[in-house]
């Protein structure tokens, strides 16, 4: 190691600077760059994360390391004018960690380093306060036990048994045996004593003594926060967050600064604008003669900075800007600077030791989405940030969050979830339990707000579904039925809770030992998956949100992808469009058989399906005909002037079939056929694996007549319109092709029946794109037939994953977290686009297709059109749209912002292949 | 068209030759290489394949064909010293069709062209014999008013009711009303008549004279046949046989010669050798006094060619080496210098007219599985032939033959078939219909041979199709499970014959309107999927044939494919090996449930399965082991020296829960565990596409204790063996694989097994191998990923047909048929490598893999490694080996061979590449 291992700060001159954050973590570099800045900061230096990583591999430090700290604490004893060890006017050090990004509480910090039996006493001497000298080496004491000396010695601390709880036990008995109340209550020799007895009991726990060496404190600090990288919390942190292990983190040794040193001592943390709304005014809170740790452990309420930050709970106490004027007005230069400096919001630590100000850290502030928004917006019209800075500091997550209602985070965050789930439907919802589809609808007729919860959901759920607040199921995927139609709709969904145990006959939802009757409440968070007892308060969405408008047409400037929406109906149409949706990518025509009113049209398709002759299903198809026209024209009408994608009748025939014996009764009755007839014709129906089964385009191959019926009702519906002065552009899409001539086969049909409308209507021609669903594997290794016989291709990435990784949806439950856990995949394919494995898929079917047919026109309307990382695939692999739920259209648009600024540099080589089409 | 039009043959010289088959079809191809060879033929000429093809889409004839039929014609003429239409002298011409490759009745002739009023009476005076002349133009107005006339005028003739079925009831209205027995009693004047009566009837129906005009004759019957090759039985029958329409159809025009002139006139057939076993004997029949139209009628029995051809039958009549000793002798030096010049068996026609020998035909004569294996082996001998001629001589169908008993071709041909359903178990098998298992097994017992006739067949059904003779089900398809376990024993069996309307309850079968009663009689024709009532008799097969072992030793020396077999027992791995199998390609670790004497076995399987904690589970594991350990053993000692596969446990666990009620209860009782508590337990294991859920490595992963016990089994069996002297060559195989990750966690256990084994046995290391079953989509498209982490790949094509077609093999029966019918798909892509699809999928996995580890072993284990142009596709995609059922063994050696001498061109370039590697 021949690079530079250290790099001081300090005295206005700093080695670093905050573009340096990889080699030296997040907090080394923005120390470093306050330094240069001019801001106080208390001197010190950091070791880099290369010496991390050389450290993980050797388990030894390099031995040329020892000068090199050396003389950079020189020079921080310089800067202060104390030095460490010094038994007259000691250095006291804090080692901190610092990765590369942020990972709060996950690694270790040792403070008050140095403090030994001479040193105490010379700091007494200097400060004149033996109480606080005590309390520092008490602190030191208890942390470097832990921290330190604990993991050193090999002993796991399992469960609140480590030393560290003894030590505090140790010290509850002292406070008890004396009747304190407090630490504060604490005299200086009681505070002596203490130390004395947590030796005596690390010596016995440990069989070491209690270093009194200050670089033997100094050096086992660095190697206990380096080894905190591979400690066990670090480790599942990175797992989650995605952060690679070959990071590491740096080591900062910053000179102590003590904000419980005097009365015009204090500590505290502030954001330069409110994280919460965003508002352009000074936030944050303080506590006066308080470390830290103080601030955290909330044993006191802190202080409001200024008069913007009191609120009910604060109002009473002084705030800085109060008491300490002219501190808080240093600060607040600080703040302006840094945020004219850094163009972003910040989050600062500050300590005030004996009146006089440092800086401690600052970092990006995080925030939530409405602030997120407001703030970018701002800064815009500062003009301190491009519209790319402003697009890519907004998270799709803070999108999905303006969209949707949410338990209040205040509230939430004091209450222990009782089970957890897929998080199938974001946001949140409160509601009382009901056990069946028809108590939902009766009981919010009354008025009452429902969660519906189900063992998993059907096609005759849909009504109760659409009634209920927030729905909950035991079983199913992310792409399970409840998932895709409480998703549809925007409405907060829990799926695949396996921790149910749902009686539906009594009424009664077992969870653990929890029983929880009918009517009582449940708060669902669909955005975590996580199920709570009891009535949350609950935080509306704004819908109409005219700041998110603003910001999403700032996106709509730079991305390249088309976003569409898939909606089966005139009025979701309608959402689709308010949310900005430029036309539906996926209308699914079956789906106008669900829910409410529809049971006229889903007994016809149910007879439809119960024929058993070709003159039997024909008559039913004519009967059906009306219905099927009537919702096609008004998604049409409601697109009016944009294009709707339709995609012939796609599940099994089977998925119709009534369950409810009543329903099987009435419709054996109506059919004039027997109850026996019709069980019979039923079960023929059934499928080993309906999935792989008679769907899609082989029901349009087996039976003509349907796929007739619906391309009449596209042709003749596109007719009627144009004669009324409309625009529609009707799409008719093919799902569940493999093959080429298949397609072939249903062209003639629907040329056949396209001169017929045409000749009904006396019109030349009446507009109408032909395209394929590419969902199955073989449709996109034979993507050069295919595209001779279509203008376009909408990738169905749901059937694709489930295909292409042979996991079934439904089933995937009982394999799929251990998969995640076991790192075998990152994550849920049916969440993001697997782009190693179906990703090849996908790209081989565009360069097949387009070699042929470099016109086609390529979309994606599986439920991946909406996730962020996806939208970014889409991107990259040249597709011209993606299609996704009316509610995630705003995310859609903001992820494919970002995909082109993410991809500036490889978008100057494709810009001239592809023009911006988002259509 | 400025090219010949027409090719004369005649007088020693052709202007034609055998090579131009695609121009002049075979049979003036042959016609032509005949005179050349001066061998006596007929004069005559052929129109070319090209006028066909042309005439076809311009609906006429080039003008400039007339000339040169005139001239050819012409040529004709001066050969026979006869003139067409000639009073004194005349000539009569025969019109015949002449395809590229046979198509036996598929299209038209025309005899005695040429034949008028006037020429009439010049025949009669020069052959004085008036009956033969009115004879031969009764059957020239049969014949022509029938293919000529009748498709002129546009008059479909529907089921007999056309003109030639009338002319027929005249005749026979004539006959009765004379009291003739046969044709043979009409006189010339009654022959006469009924010419006239003919020719006016003829009038009365198509409103046209019958010409008696001999060029109008000619030129009638030239078209006619033309558009026979687009007539309906000839379309249908190329779509069969999978002949390009282009092809297009030749006409032979010759001069007639008769048979039925004189006592010195006969007509014959032969064969240069035995067709029926391949005895190189002369081997034929022949009638006096006849025309070959009266052979095939079927009149008279034809008389035996000589004393090796006579049999039962016409063991009475005097032979044409007795009766023409010396005609006999001459087509006997035409038969050996035509074998000798086509060096292949011949099948040959002749006409004696007046004394003088004519040969009509000669073409490569069709010969049945054990006399195309003996004739090549003698044609070898007879150094007439090279080794790959002799291989490619043999068809795999032939070599199937050879394997399995057949219904005696001879009966079968005259009898209908009931009902169809797929052949999914080639071979014929005749029993007595039972409805269970159970009773197929107590029934055998008896002596009784039965066939188990079910709805479709699950693992509890295997005894019984153990014990049956055939096995026919109602639903399924080519892989489902009875066509799986009936071809992994070369056992008859015909599956999804959609037409059977089972009662099993009843004991009661009904096709259409027939009943079939249990006990009664069916025979199945499993090679091509036809079911018949009654018994039929059966020809044995020859399991132990020692030509066929001859054969396929030749076969070796050419392949470089290898050929593996699948087999899960000691017993079939036995007989695999005497099949000729290099090793077990795929032992299905868990068939050792299925079947006799498992219960054992299967129950404590059954109780893994239910359990619920780990620790049941565990115990369940262990108890099982000792079972699984002496399967594993006994197929690796049987197959010692060669490779086994062994594939870890594969299907999805509900596969193995019981369905009976009475084993329900037992399981319960054993478990110790509440009827409702399995119950619950069987119904979590349920799933919704199971094909595509928890199952294969999914299973290991959340249940490693059960791959832990199987690959323990592995390794402790290996060390035994080799304690005991044995080379067991163990490779473990794991199945449903789509992430290489998922290989990675499963060898990590697999590498502690490993070491623990060694301990165990004392052993420095234990020989196997470590691979993957590719069989989802995804594996393919990451096998550079796979690839670095096993040694060897098995295609598992099944699975990646059904996952990359969307089609799941057990509910293809709803559209398969109408996707053949329509043309969509050429045939059922599970019998069959869907080449361009799923063989891409195929290449990319062995591209892919390769490029990261050359040396990777690569082969295919799904059902089609047995099938002959898949295993041609294996071996142009450079696998390693195929493997399949034991009893498709020898076919899959003869079409590993096949694969090199068709890609004779091709091998060159890659011989550097490939090794020949076997095993």
């Amino acid at each position: 190691m021949a690079k530079r291992m250290v790099y001081s700060f300090g005295g206005k001159k700093a080695q670093g600077s905050a573009k340096m954050k990889n080699l030296l973590g997040g907090k080394g570099a923005n120390l470093a760059e306050m330094t240069n800045l001019g801001i106080p900061v208390p001197p010190g230096f950091t070791i880099t994360t290369e010496v991390c990583i050389d450290y993980m591999k050797k388990k030894t430090l390099p031995g040329s390391l020892k000068p090199e700290v050396k003389a950079a604490l020189q020079r921080t004893e310089k800067i202060m004018g104390r030095n460490f060890g010094n038994i007259d006017n000691p250095l006291l050090l804090s080692v901190r960690s610092g990765a590369r990004s942020s990972m709060p509480g996950m690694m270790e910090t040792v403070l008050n380093i140095g403090l030994t039996k001479k040193t105490i006493q010379g700091l007494i001497k200097q400060s004149g306060d033996q109480r606080f000298v005590y309390d520092a080496y008490r602190r030191l004491i208890m942390m470097y036990s832990d921290v330190v000396m604990e993991k050193a010695a090999g002993i796991e601390s399992k469960d609140n048994q480590g030393i560290r709880r003894q030590l505090e036990e140790i010290m509850d008995r002292m406070k008890q045996d004396k009747g304190y109340k407090t630490d504060v209550d604490l005299k200086p020799q009681d505070l002596e004593e203490l130390c004395d007895q947590f030796k005596a009991r690390i010596k016995k726990i440990i069989g070491k003594e209690f270093p009194d060496d200050c670089y033997e404190q100094l050096w086992g600090g660095i190697k206990a926060v380096f080894a905190s990288w591979n400690g066990k919390r670090a480790v599942s942190y990175r797992r989650i967050e995605g952060i690679p292990d070959e990071w590491g983190t740096a080591v900062n040794v910053q000179a102590m600064v003590f904000g419980n040193l005097s009365k015009s001592s204090a500590t505290g943390v502030a954001f330069t604008r409110n994280p919460a709304n965003g508002d352009n005014n000074f936030y944050g809170e303080y506590l006066e003669r308080a470390q830290g740790e103080d601030v955290v452990a909330g044993i006191r309420t802190p202080a409001p900075l200024n008069e913007y930050s009191k609120s009910d709970q604060n109002r009473n106490l002084c705030s800085l800007e109060e008491s300490m004027p002219e501190l808080y007005k240093e600060l607040d230069s600080y703040r302006r600077r840094l945020e004219k400096h850094y163009r972003d919001m910040q989050d600062i630590e500050f300590t005030i030791e004996n009146g006089c100000l440092f800086m401690l850290q600052t970092r990006v502030g995080k925030r939530n989405g409405p602030a997120a928004v407001r703030m970018v917006l701002d800064m815009l019209k500062e003009k301190s940030i491009s519209k790319e800075e402003a697009v890519m500091r907004v998270s799709p997550s803070q999108i999905d969050e303006l969209l949707h209602p949410m338990i209040d985070p205040k509230v939430e965050i004091t209450i222990r979830p009782i089970a957890k789930g897929l998080p199938a439907g974001p946001g949140g919802a409160a509601g009382q339990v009901v056990f069946s589809s028809n108590d939902a609808v009766s009981w919010t007729k009354l008025g009452k707000k429902v969660i519906l919860v189900r063992e998993e959901t059907n096609p005759e759920d849909v009504e109760g579904m659409r009634a209920a607040r927030g729905i909950l199921t035991a079983r199913g995927g992310m792409t399970s039925h409840a998932a895709l139609v409480a998703r549809g709709w925007g409405k907060c969904c829990i799926v695949g809770c396996s921790t149910l145990n749902i009686d539906a006959d009594r009424k009664v939802l077992r969870i653990g030992e929890k029983t929880i009757q009918e009517g009582e409440w449940l708060t669902l968070n669909g955005t975590k998956g996580n199920i709570y007892t009891e009535q949350l308060p609950m935080i509306e969405s704004a819908e109409e949100n005219v700041m998110l408008q603003e910001f999403l047409h700032i996106c709509d400037q730079i991305r390249k992808l088309g976003v569409r929406a898939n909606a089966d109906t005139p009025s979701d149409a309608q959402r689709a469009r308010r949310f900005g949706a430029q036309g539906i990518g996926l209308m699914r025509t079956e789906h106008m058989f669900y829910g409410k009113g529809c049971e006229e049209p889903l007994f016809r398709l149910r007879k439809m399906i119960m024929s058993k002759t070709e003159a039997e299903r024909r008559k039913a198809v004519e009967e059906l005909y009306p219905y099927v026209k009537k919702d096609i024209k008004g998604v049409l009408e409601a697109m009016d002037g944009l294009p709707v994608v339709m995609r012939l009748l796609d599940p099994p025939l089977h998925e119709f079939v009534p369950r409810e014996k009543s329903r099987l009764e009435q419709l054996a009755n109506d059919l004039g056929i027997s109850q026996e007839e019709l069980t019979q014709r039923a079960e023929s129906l059934h499928e080993s694996n309906p999935m792989m089964g008679h769907r899609g385009v082989r029901l349009g191959i087996t039976y003509p007549e349907i796929t007739a019926m619906q391309v009449q009702a596209v042709f003749e519906a596109t007719a009627e319109l144009i004669k009324e002065g409309k625009k529609p552009h009707p799409e008719i899409m093919v799902p569940v092709v493999a093959e080429a001539k298949e397609l072939i086969t249903i062209k003639k049909m629907v040329d056949d029946i396209y001169q017929n409308a045409c000749k009904k209507y006396g019109m030349k021609k009446i507009p109408y794109m032909y395209g394929t669903m590419i969902e199955i594997p073989r449709a996109c290794l034979t993507a050069d037939q295919i595209a001779q016989t279509v203008e376009f291709f909408s990738y169905g990435t749901n059937d694709l994953t489930q295909m292409g990784f042979g996991f079934s949806r439904d089933d995937i439950g009982g394999f799929l977290q251990d998969y995640i856990q076991k790192n075998i995949l990152p994550e849920d394919p049916f969440q993001s686009i697997d782009q190693c494995g179906i990703g090849e898929l996908i790209k081989i079917g565009i360069e097949r297709g387009r070699s042929v047919n470099p016109k086609l026109e390529i979309g994606i309307c599986g439920e991946h059109g909406g996730e962020p990382k996806s939208v970014h695939f889409c991107h990259k692999v040249g597709m011209d749209y993606v299609s996704c739920s009316p509610f995630r259209v705003p995310i859609a648009r903001l992820a494919a912002a970002h995909a082109v600024i993410l991809d500036q540099e490889p978008k100057k080589k494709v810009s001239k292949k592809r023009k911006k089409r988002k259509i």
